[in-house]
């Protein structure tokens, strides 16, 4: 390991090593990058500035469906299909975690351990900390993490609870959302979100009953969606992710809908649609801070004691606050 | 119904006059006010600043616990217990919705129909729009409304989904937090996140096998919770909501633990920490909508281009998104 990227007399690690490493194919530099910026290390700022560049390449697929339908094994399939067409892939799941203990319930999970001797798959569990559900903060900075390392695509899992599919779905350039027969009243209920996220659906488990309904039921629902006539046609594929049946045909899919999102400029679409909520979400996360210090700017907490009191409403509270200072 | 309230010649409606009425127990005038802050209606701002002296004398209660306990049934034997006790009650009910839908899954709930004709009970369903699982943003408003319209409880019930219990108790003075025998992995799984909320525990179906147990579980944890001398100790009871039984001694602890919070401040300090959270998800709103506006600020979409291009990073994009203009 070189000594150099562990960092300079405490001046923190030598962030262009790094990247360099990890598009050299060094699994332990990608590892570093993930955990530079997932514990929002003061170098976190420097490392996506030199990952910049290196961007763009790789194709983002969200994996999600409800518990049950069978992710892992899902992930697991969809890896080795890639793998055998010779595409590199790295795998990031995201687990739910408690906002309050910042732990993944979870924990890292050990897994997916066919893989673990192939320099071409490289997989990270994620905490989802304090987002609901859903993806942390740090999954996009992740994803730039794998897509300048190089890997041809990056698979995002969700532990798919209440609304997290519609968060993958924006990240994500293709959105896979896996079904499974037998999952009774969840998948009504989240049926409504479920129709407007999937780029490609995949029914899992299909040699069990009533898998071909669950397919039909989806294909007719989706065939009265109103689309566009050059918009993507979400195709309904099964599998039987256990013994790999099917799973060919969803790596097809997942390459046709890349072809067409770069065809049709979906894919530039979507993708400044998820810098804008990042540029965002970054901006909004200074200004917090800002607002939380109370050297620079107490005026906050002056705000909410006048709003608990009475003596003022949070509009105008909220007016007083972004007032530039004299 | 006064005419004044409906509009003025297109001019929205009378503020003042709404407020008014509701304070003088004018249940359409306090769906109206709720109706106005949930559809963020220009009156909002208006909305809000009226109500504002009126505030600060409801005890906010948050009535949570995982899908299955018995919240619906255990908030109206409540409401039936506080009732008994001569206390005024708004309800409000809060659904989870699809994000993209803005449509509540569950619908407008009809129930509850024993309080219909009691004027000292007002209930209402509230979507829980683009907010996972939990609170929407005009829940704050809302509860203000009920707050000045002179309710002497608020009872804010969540579906408990996720961490939505976490939210709650970001918004209540007093969280209750509900469960019940027989829920199996998802209590303990949830079990983390519950410590932390609860300031009174309710074991509902206590007529079932294995309430006693979970009760005992429960205290023997909180026990072990590391809790300064002067701490509040949240009480663990049982309750069969179907009946009533046990709920007298519910409605008691809320009123020892309003006591207890008024005495040793820490009323004052969840107030100011929930009106510091409300101005600042205002004022970010407030960011996110002069940043959107293309006329204004067209900057995002551009700078969000640049980072979608791999030309820029999202940091510096943010850094330049909050210089001040020119």
């Amino acid at each position: 390991m070189s000594r150099r990227a562990e960092g300079r007399g405490g001046r923190g690690p030598d962030v262009p090593d790094l990247v360099a490493r990890a598009r050299a194919g060094e699994a332990r530099a990608v590892a570093r990058l993930i955990s530079l910026v997932e514990d929002g290390s003061p170098s976190l700022r420097e490392v996506t500035a030199a990952l910049a560049p290196h961007t763009g390449r790789a194709q983002v697929v969200g994996v999600t469906g409800a518990p049950g339908v069978g992710k892992s094994t899902s992930t697991n399939a969809l890896v080795r299909a890639l793998r055998d067409d010779d595409r590199s892939v790295g795998v990031l799941a995201v687990d739910p975690s408690s906002p309050f203990s910042g732990g993944a319930l979870l924990g890292d999970r050990i897994r997916m351990g066919d893989h673990a001797l192939d320099p071409g798959v490289f997989i990270r569990s994620m905490a989802a900390r304090g987002h609901l559900g859903g993806l942390s903060w740090s999954t996009p900075q992740a994803i730039r993490v794998l897509d300048a390392a190089g890997f041809d695509v990056v698979l995002v899992e969700t532990v798919g609870v209440g609304q997290s599919e519609v968060e993958v779905a924006g990240l994500a350039d293709t959105t896979l959302v896996l079904l499974a027969p037998g999952m009774g009243d969840g998948i009504q209920a989240a049926k409504a979100g479920i129709l407007e996220v999937g780029d490609v659906y995949v029914v899992n488990k299909a040699d069990r009953d009533g898998a071909a309904q669950v397919a039909r039921d989806l294909r007719s629902t989706l065939r009265l969606a109103d689309r566009r006539d050059d918009a993507w046609a979400p195709p309904v594929l099964t599998t039987v992710a256990q013994t790999g049946e099917g799973v060919g045909g969803v790596v097809e899919a997942l390459a046709e809908h890349r072809a067409w999102s770069l065809a049709s400029g979906e894919l530039t679409r979507r993708r400044e649609r998820r810098a804008r909520a990042e540029v965002e979400a970054i901006a909004v996360a200074a200004l917090r801070r800002r607002w939380a210090d109370v050297g620079g700017h107490a005026e906050l907490g002056r705000l909410a004691a006048a709003v608990a009191a009475g003596e003022s409403d949070p509009y105008a509270a909220a007016d007083r606050l972004l007032q530039p200072e004299p």
